[in-house]
């Protein structure tokens, strides 16, 4: 898939990716709603496959595959979350998966992408080092390259989360997902813009490692010189594709603090009774935070990306 | 209701408390079936309203009670759960709530009561100082008293979750509870008797508090004379209603180590996403500590009490 998405593109995903995925719930909370002012809507990832919604992009470009592409199996480059996903994806898909990981990740990283039977290829901690390994590893192996979220069938298979919500919960004012590398906000956008066009996309991300917003609002790709936030899944920085959709599609970008952060994860945590890792949690921070114009009373869709907390990092808070 | 609660009694209960609950999913998680060796079927009365099983009893208490007896309010005494589901229940049926607390209970507890429009009252951390001050709070005030679980109308309350788990899920070879003053898996134990007899039904205690499992076993109801245990709402002991119904309907009591409570609490935040509290882990905890004989392959209810974690006392665990 060279092209942008399409909504049928989207809907395919849908049908392939269907029986190796769950159909997540969307969640409400009367407590949530009063503080915040608006009805809020929680698409939980969190409860998806391997705990994220990446399960949707790696399977779509699992199953998406021909036999011959992937009969040596696929590798990626992630310490978290995807790397998790392309695990399981590939499991189920009975072809090995390698995973290059920076060989200071947590150990609790590591564990995870072991027991979902990848297999995991250590390497120096620079982006030099890891783009190195991955290239020696594809040569080694022939396995064929997942990408994190560059890719339009990895955004096509991330848009379902947004399709489900949006199918589940009509009329929504404001969709928010947060942006990291932008596979998730990417989808959401184009999702969002088929079937919803008056419901307008705000992409969430920390001030920490704010290179999305400084790239949405230039106009120009910009990089992170330094990713000073808990919210490890939102350390990486947009690339050509999801930075195409996102000028495209997303409506506005807003940025929060750490501090909000935390606070939005453990409002969570103590009110929905439900466990999101600290990613997940910068939409909710940003509507908090009254970051978002507006919002009052309105009806306010939130992807919940994934619930994959490292509570000893968390502990502390 | 002065007599064990009929099937027509918690149905009745069913009928009077559903406009004032939540109907609560039944969740399950391969990664904890395939940990377990068997299939798990958690009741997830953590998202029930105020947090716990607590205000199915609460709540059908207060909307039986008559306009004349709950005229002035109503009282008890709780630090805990049935503090908050009472207050909730008080403030939905528009009558003031008269909690009764240990000076000494946690900030976070009050702060609870307080959010759900209870009075406290505070009283020294005695036994005896406790049963002065509920004594003292109804002669002044006239409140309808409503206690924690030694009443068959709250009895008949907590059996509904029972009920609505066997509706969703039959066949089920055992259904777990844990016990602290007994309301809960005396309604447990009642609805499985009256839907599912073929059901086992097993009690789960700390061993740090464990007058239930010497009670049954002795057949003499017996109290703690410490309770050390983190699981905080399993701290009562039983009395005389509710020893009632467990010698009957019981099967089984069975206790469980601290460091397996909170190792299944962990595993449930982790494999299934959602927070409980350490009480609620004390059944898994006999499950996954191979406390209950013959459950390999067994399909097995467990009703998972409450979510209201104080994050401060488990931050170091």
């Amino acid at each position: 898939m060279q092209t942008i998405p399409t909504l049928a593109d989207i809907r395919a995903a849908v049908l392939r990716i269907q029986p190796y995925i769950h159909r997540t719930p969307v969640l409400t909370g009367r407590s949530l709603n009063e503080l915040a002012g608006a009805s809020l809507f929680f698409k939980c990832e969190n409860f998806q496959r391997t705990g994220s919604f990446k399960m949707r992009g790696a399977s779509n470009m699992v199953f998406a595959a021909t036999e011959e592409e992937i009969r040596q199996g696929v590798a990626t480059q992630s310490s978290g979350n995807h790397g998790q996903a392309l695990s399981f994806a590939a499991q189920l898909r009975n072809v090995p998966a390698y995973i290059v990981m920076p060989d200071n990740s947590a150990q609790v990283k590591k564990d995870a992408v072991v027991a979902y039977k990848g297999k995991i290829v250590e390497c120096k901690p620079t982006i030099e080092a890891r783009e190195a390994t991955v290239e020696k590893v594809l040569a080694d192996t022939k396995a064929y390259y997942v990408p994190p979220y560059n890719d339009y069938r990895i955004i096509a298979g991330q848009a379902t989360a947004a399709l489900e919500l949006l199918e589940e919960v009509p009329d929504l004012d404001y969709i928010l997902a947060p942006v990291g590398g932008g596979g998730l906000i990417s989808g959401t956008a184009l999702s969002t813009h088929y079937l919803s066009p008056r419901t307008q996309v705000i992409a969430a991300e920390p001030a920490g490692a704010d290179d999305a917003f400084r790239s949405f609002y230039s106009g120009t790709l910009q990089g992170n010189d330094t990713t000073n936030t808990i919210a490890d899944g939102l350390r990486s920085a947009l690339r050509e594709k999801t930075f195409t959709v996102i000028r495209q599609h997303v409506h506005q970008i807003v940025t929060v603090e750490e501090q909000e952060i935390i606070q939005a994860m453990k409002l969570v945590w103590q009110r929905l009774k439900i466990i999101i890792e600290p990613s997940c949690a910068v939409p909710l921070a940003a509507i908090l935070a009254q970051k978002v114009e507006n919002y009052k009373q309105k009806r306010i869709g939130i992807i919940l990306s994934g619930g994959n907390v490292d509570f000893s990092t968390v502990a502390s808070l």
